[in-house]
């Protein structure tokens, strides 16, 4: 049986963005069994990660270590028809995840201690993204 | 339940092979119901990604991008007996993905807009390949 | 129906371990069905991959490639209250997976010939780790 959620989230522009709560409460009202829950972000210009959630300098890190690993403006770069961010938001999704699959214990997602889901707006204006979480049991 | 189809993708060597209407055609037959599928590449050498669907331009850069990420030939690689490509060839598949999990709404794919699903060959020589889509629901 | 299984991995410090076996074991006793086998790690400094199995200089060249890539001490990080390999570890762990999801096909992993899984430990010190599979059928 599968019990689906659809949910936008509002970006700042570039940056990460805990929805850990906002996954947690789209098991709300399902059974207390295992199963697992999935998150899909519908874009190819923001992905989503598991992250460190108790120091908030490990996302400042990841996000100068993606600067420099995939940067902005590069001269090499065809697509850039949305500007000097278009084509590294492609790549920096291909390098992490679209989709994110979570164990759930009797009804609970079953994340370790430090995890949180994270979406990462690639983009450096703000977007509207579309989240489908589904629960799986 | 779980609905299993496998079929084999014949590449022309390095490059993105789009299979999104195969993946889709996957579902023919299935009951209009919620679900995910899952799409698997049984290899070490070539792996899946969503990547956007509308403009070339974006795997031609992506292409790019990783040959100057994971150079073939790098001399400090002690795997190559299949060649330069061979171990390239390994590590572009541990940083992308060898399975995605897509949400299923009412029997048909929910992707978004611009997302489309491909197989990266990341050896240069044509291989076949062997994908396994599950539809669960 | 999800049966679900956790076990304890402990490490030695950073490197590749084959949990293949550990994971194909789950499934004993699994009625002889189609699904899918999911591969959970709950950490954030340690990861799942699937990778060539025959071969152990491939997995060499993918610990010397991520030292390269992902270089311990960079003096550009922030977060390193737990040592020079501290936030590396957060970085690899994003670029490659916390969870695998694998095809299962009459009750067997249904993995290609030379895939295996292994969990990546990123830090140098030995840890306990947890991984959580759930048979989806």
């Amino acid at each position: 049986m599968a019990q689906r959620t659809t949910f936008p989230i509002e970006t700042r522009g570039r940056g990460t963005y805990d929805i850990t709560a906002r996954v947690a409460s789209a098991l709300d009202g399902a059974p207390a069994t295992d199963g697992l829950a999935h998150v899909f972000c519908h874009h190819t210009s923001a992905s989503l990660i598991l992250c460190e959630n108790a120091d908030p300098s490990v996302r400042r890190d990841l996000d100068a270590y993606f600067a420099r690993l995939v940067p902005d403006g590069d001269p090499t770069f065809e697509h850039d028809a949305e500007g000097d961010d278009d084509m590294p938001a492609h790549i920096r999704t291909v390098l992490t995840q679209s989709s994110l699959l979570i164990p759930v214990a009797a009804g609970r997602l079953d994340l370790g201690t430090w995890q949180g889901v994270y979406l990462w707006e690639h983009r450096t204006a703000p977007h509207r993204r579309r989240v489908t979480v589904t629960f799986i049991l």
